[in-house]
């Protein structure tokens, strides 16, 4: 074989340094991905900063259609979607949800993936 | 219209605070959805940990195919992605391609959408 040649898994494999043990395993990885999987949509990116600026602490589903400029059964898909990846709480008073930012999911994962 | 009604959004808009002015803009909300969408899929995330964990800070694109079994092509494509969203550099040498975590593009993102 020449350096000309196609490069091939074999190549690959004798050249390979084994796997730091530091890496993440696939478990982890689905669990880290969840999390940034659903802020990997603009709207909940924007769903979520609504939430984390508002005075309160929390925001009512009623208040977060109008600034994305979206229908609340969307609203709802997103949040919902927040809800499960651990990134919101949700809470039922009467007829709405409310949502809080749990905070540290997005840190920790962050720092999970690059610790410093 | 009573409470047993269904909440439209009519009464959406009267309940509406004003959005707070902290929160992320449109533009802002994607350019931080890309980053996180790259991150997204868990074989990316395993991509990124392990050159993140590598000794020498850096990966050749022939040892990152093995750890993930995955096909070298397939492995280009997802580094693409993650380059593309700025969490890697990449650079050529000879018939390997090589990359580095680029530090701070995840933080930065992070704590953009949730400065503590």
């Amino acid at each position: 074989m020449t350096d000309s040649g196609t490069p091939t898994l074999q190549l690959s494999a004798a050249c390979c340094a084994p796997a730091s043990a530091e890496a993440l395993q696939a478990p982890a990885a689905e669990e880290l991905a969840k999390v940034f999987r659903a802020l990997g949509d603009p709207n909940r990116v924007r769903l979520l900063s609504l939430i984390a600026a508002s005075d309160s602490g929390e925001m009512c589903i009623c208040d977060l259609t109008d600034p994305v400029g979206l229908s609340q059964p969307t609203v709802s898909h997103h949040m919902k979607q927040l809800a499960e990846a651990g990134l919101v709480s949700r809470e039922q008073r009467g007829r709405w949800a409310y949502f809080r930012v749990i905070n540290g999911t997005l840190m920790a994962a962050a720092k999970t993936l690059l610790p410093a």
